[in-house]
């Protein structure tokens, strides 16, 4: 349980949707935290000695115990701090969250990144029809104006990367991974859920991360002709 | 919670160590279930409708509602019914028991399978690496008996892909994938839990396995000759 005396710390890179994710849970709690910024690829000896194993932001640190893998982390948030759950009391409905995020992670942003950061056609096609397909499926089980309900859950803070990160690297690559056209109940998540005050509070600012990923893109492909 | 009236089914496939982990889960709780055995590569109707996402075992099915990905499964147990404990109570050691699991999966049972079932050398020796420095790595992480402690937990679970699968097609493909020079804290935990009366009691015969996968492998090294 969480006690007066806490020490929260986030490792974390602004660019990381797995990163926003945590720093998501952590304000819908109103939990206060110190965000340390990793700048890779220079890997701080912090990062090195909490995740040895992956040397990956996000690492979460409660009272100098480290924690990683984004999902792993919000799950160990929301048992430790029991304020506004995130994960639905039912064992059912939270078999279905956990099954859903691991979908979104399988299905949508993997094969959605890299359909965009790849020079082979064949790759890009494949990958981006793995992602439309999931969007599909995704957009058919949204049946309220969240997938927590009324309040924002687990599946909705997973799912940021589908809100915010793939309609940036949609405009950069002029692919059309995310329209309204093709996932209308989607697009209307995606709308409450980026006008929603903490979500608002807790995205990057766009532009430098525009900036970022567009930097990585044209570099993949001059660096390929 | 689990009433008195449980309609328990287990959509499975005896080759699967997916499937193994959610049958080791219902034995050392004593739950009475029902087996429905696929017969891949024909799906039942009862697996198309109940995983219609992924059209995979296992799927456990209680009182008509169904649940897919092991993982997911074996959280949703521990949650329905609280006898003999999976996961611990404690949500730091929570948390380091899944992201354990999901190392096992992602670093050491996927490229251990991907580097037996290729004819691509390239392919074998990349992932027999990735697989060989994740079990020096699990090796390290092992500190009593089982790494659920004095008792089999998720970990355990997670890993009767290590403790029998990998050893089964290692013997088929004479790689040297888990050998008891290499990791000999590994392979003495094997030992006690092959030895331990419930796994014994949940694992598949070994014979029509190895035949299982030894004519795949063998079929696959023909058909590039």
């Amino acid at each position: 349980m969480a006690t007066n005396q806490e020490d929260v710390k986030l490792l974390g890179a602004l660019a990381s949707p797995f990163v926003c994710r945590v720093q998501l849970a952590l304000n819908l709690k109103g939990i206060q935290y110190e965000f340390l910024p990793e700048k890779l690829p220079n890997k701080s000896e912090l990062l090195l000695k909490y995740n040895p194993v992956y040397k990956k932001v996000p690492v979460f640190v409660h009272n100098e115990k480290p924690i990683s893998e984004s999902l792993v982390i919000l799950e160990y948030i929301d048992e430790t701090w029991k304020q506004s759950p995130i994960l639905p009391s039912d064992p059912y409905k939270r078999a279905l969250a956990r099954f859903w995020t691991k979908f979104i992670d399988d299905k949508i942003v993997v094969p959605s990144f890299k359909s965009v950061f790849t020079i082979d056609e064949k790759e890009r096609d494949k990958n981006m029809e793995e992602s439309s397909e999931a969007l599909k499926v995704l957009e058919n089980e949204l049946k309220d104006k969240f997938f927590g309900g009324e309040e924002i859950g687990f599946v909705d803070i997973a799912a940021v990367a589908i809100a915010f990160w793939i309609p940036l690297i949609q405009e950069i690559s002029g692919l059309q991974l995310f329209t309204a056209e093709k996932f209308p109940k989607l697009y209307k998540w995606n709308q409450e859920f980026l006008n929603h005050q903490i979500v608002k509070k807790s995205l990057p600012p766009r532009e430098p991360l525009f900036a970022l990923f567009k930097g990585r893109y044209e570099s993949l492909f001059n660096a390929s002709k």
